[in-house]
């Protein structure tokens, strides 16, 4: 296997390989024409194997503002590639044609199964529900860019909780910086998962849960808006009675302090009032742009490939299947079913679930 | 808001502002390669709610040929785009990642609307029935290439012109031009509009109506081509009685004036003869050239940002609602009720239609 | 008619023309490089009516390496081009935006059609199950730098020979070298056509017919593999038990040469079982990639426009239908019937079925 740094998972780097993005992040805001052609003569391949125009425009304009061109598909559903060929096949073939490749699939551990086989570097643009890295490195950048500084913050998350890996993600990343604050804002069915207020415990960071945004706003230095979709309520009666509490409006921002900034991974639908986008400290559609830079960033070291990581930890285990029915082991039967640990319990290194080892 | 010179309306500039595009136009086609690396760096999004693939391929081969480069959507059904996010929020996002936006959309008025809140210019590619402005320019750019002039004219228009919002557009442009003659060629059903005369009467300018190609082509120095659907006839008898005389062929064509040339804004259905193809003076597939060429003009000129004018003309009229069912304020509330003028009528500034003030 | 270098069919052009064309693709295969900026200003349209997702991917990235760029459509169904115009207009349209087209159509014959018409050169990426020359270009340009020459080798096809245009055309290909050897391994049912095998004896080239994979693999040079559908077989039971002779395993490959390389047009479903992805010998991903090579040498041949050839050999005779109901003649009907021969048999020049002449 060539020597390639690809980005499956967040994790697979050290926090000081997060700051030297975001530091070389800073340098391209402060300076894009200084970048403008780093990647020339480079082909990036976007396989989009479910569509999401957003994500995929953010990777097409960081590519063409390094200079770089592309290549790629979106709508598998209409291609060829949907017609029987396997995901090793297609990114093989892909890999030898770009010398980067973005994917997205709506299976977890699709894309790194992607990067065992393909010749050249994969960025993960999403896995299904499991890991959207390049959504946790936007948000790092904006925090960075326009707070100043990843620590000593009070940081709300407000709405879903319970079902957003944009926000277990970020809330991860950021219990590895010092001093920060969380404010969780979300009905008691909707509460971030235990095992990640494990994390920040572990951490020696502070949070408080609490169900009304409109008390919680106050004491906000940053606020990260999510949608609660209505069916996620007990009743259509529980939603209207609530849903007040986390929708922001221009009311709830006179509350908030001068410095507040509000967040938002986007789509909205009307969790935020259209009138707060002409407040200063709407910062969500600047956060949009921050994700062009932070993914031209990451484009030019990974293509560097400085930053090589193996991409199994542990080893093969025969004749142990992942207990997550939604692992890519299960629809692409060739994968060698690698895990983590050696004892009764070991974690897919594709989808990081835990089963029992046989 | 940004300084920004948005194309919505051709109407929005004067008659100085069309003459200076189309001789950059006219210098654009005697010498492209000059122009070849005039919008190096750039980034054009084509964002099409609907599909209309020549009208962006002319687009997207105009951005090329000036060295510029390309992100967009051209099929929101398969797109996220189309997942409940409103106009205001992608046309924002994919501003921030490009320098210039070129938007098709069903709606009247929806162009306009996303040019209020964009962060780079936008072109209009056509708002359902509303406007197409780049295809009254190429018109334009065609008649002023091939019969060296736009005063002077006898031009006849054929086929359905009460409802070809072409038709209407280019007549209209037109009568800011000295001399013309206009010849109406349709059936009676079919005729152009009385408000589309009134304007031809108002500038003074001669026109006539009558239903038989073959009879007027002997005058003309354009014939303007489009096609009559069968479904506009009174009955199936009447169609098969009256097609023949809007029908371009060999014979109509040998009555014609050895300069004559014909246009069409394309795609034909059979109102043309294919064997009329051969013939020197049409000029249809020249014309789809001559468009790739004034919108290389338009991209230029609206990126240099020199003609700017202001979007809103009139003002908010909270309390009233456009009377047009199918104008882009009913589907996109979040929109500030523009209107032009202050007595008891009022003209919607998105979809130009009259309206009661409330 | 402008002079330009159309590649419809690879019978259009002498050996000689091949053989610089695999010359061409051997330079750029040793030095990509220095072609980086070889197409730099010009445009390829890729026109596929009916989408081929890997086939476009080659072409585009070919363009890309070139330093050239890009437009066109992949998916017609949701595109305008759909509704009711002819291929002639489509084409004739994008020709003139650019300077070469690429075209894939479901119908035999479209893409000769649409070369009579375009103002510039066109390429064939597969006209139905009629002609498909850059794949046949493909596994010329791997066998040319894998084994070093197309003489003298054994050659074992093994599947379905008697539908698949790919082994067709390479088979023929081949018998224009000397010293070659032919193993043809597939059920009686699926042996190659007839007027294939006169074409080797013709040439004076040896073959011999097996049913057995495993039987045959020791004396070949060269495997190219092919599907069988399941559907193909006369029953179930025959197809459980017979499938296995033409699946490729490791236990194959053990009794294989050294020096054997092993292709396939991809995608494959399960005739090579995936764990022979990583025998060195394996080289259907490799040939992909030459794909791409072989087609950067044909852009550029056929931008050079050295290679003019004729596109009409016979003549027109109006009265005669072709005989083939998938002939690109019966949509379009303001083709040209155009014939070869002059007796009462006549061959179309866009479909290659003979027809008697009325």
């Amino acid at each position: 296997m060539r020597m390639k740094a690809d980005l499956i998972d967040l994790n697979d780097y050290p926090v000081e390989w997060w700051e030297k993005l975001l530091d070389l992040g800073h340098k391209i805001v402060s300076d894009p024409a200084a970048y403008a052609h780093a990647c020339e003569g480079k082909i990036m391949g976007t396989l989009f194997y479910e569509p999401s125009t957003r994500t995929q425009m953010s990777f097409q304009t960081a590519m063409l503002r390094l200079g770089g061109s592309l290549i790629g598909f979106d709508n598998p559903a209409t291609s060829s590639v949907a017609k029987g060929e396997n995901i090793k096949d297609t990114t093989k073939i892909v890999s030898g044609y770009a010398d980067i490749l973005v994917m997205r699939h709506p299976t977890a551990g699709s894309v790194k199964a992607a990067a065992l086989t393909a010749d050249c570097p994969v960025i993960n643009a999403g896995d299904g529900g499991h890991l959207h890295p390049t959504q946790t490195l936007t948000d790092l950048l904006t925090l960075k860019e326009e707070k100043g500084t990843l620590s000593g913050l009070t940081i709300g998350f407000c709405g879903d909780l319970k079902n957003g890996r944009t926000v277990h993600s970020l809330i991860k990343a950021m219990s590895c910086f010092k001093g920060n604050r969380f404010v969780l804002i979300s009905t008691k069915e909707l509460a971030l998962p235990v095992y990640i207020k494990d994390v920040l415990s572990a951490s020696g960071l502070e949070y408080k849960e609490c169900s009304d945004l409109e008390k919680a706003i106050g004491e906000l230095d940053v606020l990260y808006m999510t949608r609660i979709q209505q069916e996620r309520f007990a009743s259509r009666e529980e939603y209207e009675k609530q849903k007040g509490c986390y929708v922001l409006d221009r009311k709830k921002m006179a509350l908030a302090k001068a410095d507040l900034i509000v967040l938002h991974p986007l789509p909205r639908v009307d969790e935020i009032e259209i009138a707060v986008d002409d407040d200063s400290r709407a910062m969500y559609f600047k956060q949009a742009e921050y994700g062009m830079y932070i993914r031209m960033a990451l484009i030019l070291t990974v293509l560097e490939g400085q930053a090589h990581i193996p991409l199994v930890k542990g080893r093969e285990h025969r004749h142990t299947l992942c207990s997550n029915p939604n692992c890519i082991t299960h629809k692409e039967k060739y994968l060698p079913h690698y895990f983590i640990g050696d004892g009764t319990t070991l974690i897919c290194e594709y989808c990081d679930e835990r089963t029992l080892a046989e």
